[in-house]
């Protein structure tokens, strides 16, 4: 089977999957998308998390959380160099709205991820208004 | 003369050149800094910005404010992988501090910036305390 997906198409790909990991609580698919080696994470108003060890253990309290709020990502934007690619989306939880940069790199033809950060930011009315078509669960 | 620095030391020093560029308020030197191409930044509050006329627009308006408010970093800390590394560092900037990536590329030898983002988070008072080694101006 041919993989027919462009590179922009398969990051964004990956993106939406990473947000799915999210909507279904997966730590296991969490931990797939995330690469092997130097990554590093900063989840609002969390100190810098640099290493797989202490990614994947905040995923782990994030998605155990009894409380933890439904997040919504829109407007993603992909920006690809070679082996490197971001993607910009913005994010919707509880509330808040957030600029992310989620940095994937090509790790033997899959794009994995190397970074996510989220910026909280101050949203237009149409901003915060839920996407119709965005809803992760 | 043979450039004796390593990919850490020059990484720092490229991140250091950055903020004194910023204290200067020089806009050509942060012009240079900032690589020609897909380039990207997040500023607090401010939305994401993609390629180099809207990120370098953004300087030269934050850098001519009259009340821009001093920029101090602290704790940087590089995270290397072949041509590509990112420096994570505090700022305190006006009574907030911020997670910040700074992420550089190796373009002809030299580490160029191609994104920033700044995250608040919540300092401790140890935080907080202006460092005295690391004032900018």
């Amino acid at each position: 089977m041919v993989n027919i997906m462009t590179d922009n198409e398969a990051i964004l790909a990956a993106n939406s999957a990473y947000y799915l990991a999210f909507a279904a609580c997966d730590l296991v698919k969490m931990g797939q998308i995330w690469a092997d080696d130097d990554i590093s994470c900063v989840h609002p108003g969390w100190p810098i998390l640099v290493g797989r060890e202490a990614v994947i253990a905040s995923y782990r309290n994030i998605l155990n959380h009894p409380n933890q709020d439904r997040v919504q990502h829109r407007n993603d934007t992909a920006l690809i160099s070679g082996e490197h690619g971001r993607v910009f989306c913005i994010e919707f939880v509880g509330g808040m709205a957030l600029a992310i940069t989620n940095w994937f790199q090509k790790v033997d033809g899959t794009w994995r991820m190397i970074h996510h950060q989220a910026s909280p930011i101050n949203p237009t009315q149409e901003e915060i208004t839920p996407p119709a078509g965005n809803r992760l669960n």
